[in-house]
């Protein structure tokens, strides 16, 4: 074990103070844009500033990188890769499919790390030797679904819109291979695909702190996550994430085409 | 007030008893298909069974029409129209934005009804005379947004793909104007919508078991609902869903152009 569950769950703890009061209040003015008050913004900024607080009092020698208030301490092994909301458009149509990601990089390599969604009252955790549900089904061993066929598959991206050109080609030959496709659900999907429930996860444009969280989960789970290229998924950027390796191999294959 | 709230709550209850111990149950089996085991046809069947026999037990001279077991008692003036599973593919999928719906309409008028989500503990009701939410927020009345401008309004879709030739371009078009979009949330969208958290619900192909519960529950919540040619929604079919009666006039011309 590299991380202590405990400490996961104060992550999520200190950040569902600061996010879930602001969520669903939007509506309560008719344009934040007018009026300057910004619950998304708030929310995000104080729930990182808090993860931080928490970190730094806890880990004084590890480094942090954060969506809101960028790196600190970036030279030391160990470093935290925050996203304090993830899935912004969710969070502002009141949907509860966002997420808090907090994940620990050691030298570059994602090893543990925490999602939680707290209207659901939802934690998908890695250790760092195994991945863990807790929410209201239970607490439970994540395991991904044996999938191993794209035509069995369920498939999960934010929008086509997001692929352009041969992108967007391959893309939708994946998706009219896959049996099920859905949009739009940001770290949810990797959530699902770590519980089993969704198969392959494909997305474009990823930052560090969208993914880094998710790939330990995923992976201790007994997914695959990398780039489209098969690289290290840390770097981001172009993500596919399957169930199995069998299932990441084909859809692999079909990017690269 | 037609029918009182506690009502309404029963029949999500007896639903919630019986699709909520089958939710997140299918990656037990890696292919229903082969194993026979379909939670979710089980939980539509289980949960519009149930609902039959509170409405039967309640209100025996009314009539009842599901999307399971078909009509009874269709010649009555007032129809309990039933969807025990709205969703069917958030459902699979592991995603908590399905909903139990079932509406009470007078002569062909939607006049009551409710959409239950029983993961996230809410519910969505109209009792004829106003628009109820109770959940993890509390208890509160349920209002639209005052958004009257495309430009500001965040739409919701199932998916474009949904929508073919000329029905499609119109579509794009208002989803190109609109501020933000966001698909695949079946009857969440207009749960939120009738909450002030979306502006614009366009669909198209539901039966009228997708959308009757809903019609009251936006309705008296202040929002417009009809179908794409301005019929009564009851009808079903092409459906537009807006949060004032400004923003459905501005859909409506451009749907129409």
């Amino acid at each position: 074990m590299i991380i202590d569950l405990t400490f996961l769950k104060q992550i999520a703890e200190v950040a569902a103070q600061q996010t879930l009061p602001r969520f669903r209040t939007v509506a309560l003015v008719d344009n934040k844009y007018q009026t300057g008050f910004d619950p998304v913004t708030e929310a995000d900024r104080e729930a990182e500033r808090a993860i931080r607080s928490l970190i730094n009092a806890t880990f004084p020698e590890h480094g942090i990188l954060g969506e809101e208030f960028g790196g600190e301490n970036l030279a030391q092994p160990n470093i935290w890769v925050i996203d304090p909301i993830d899935g912004t458009r969710a969070f502002i149509s009141g949907l509860p499919v966002w997420g808090t990601l907090a994940g620990l990089t050691i030298n570059g390599d994602a090893v543990a790390g925490v999602m939680s969604q707290p209207f659901t009252r939802e934690l998908f955790m890695c250790d760092g030797d195994a991945s863990w549900y807790e929410g209201p089904d239970g607490v439970r061993r994540l395991q991904t679904r044996k999938t191993t066929e794209l035509a069995e598959a369920t498939l999960f991206t934010t929008t086509p819109a997001l692929f352009k050109g041969a992108q967007r080609e391959v893309y939708d030959r994946i998706e009219s291979t896959a049996r099920l496709a859905r949009y739009g659900t940001d770290c949810y999907a990797y959530a699902m695909l770590a519980s089993g429930f969704v198969d392959l996860v494909i997305e474009t444009g990823l930052h560090p702190y969208d993914i880094v969280a998710l790939i330990p989960i995923i992976e201790k789970a007994g997914g695959v996550i990398t780039t489209w290229d098969g690289g290290a998924a840390e770097k981001a950027g172009d993500i596919v994430a399957a169930a199995t390796p069998e299932l990441h191999a084909k859809a692999l294959a079909l990017l690269n085409q």
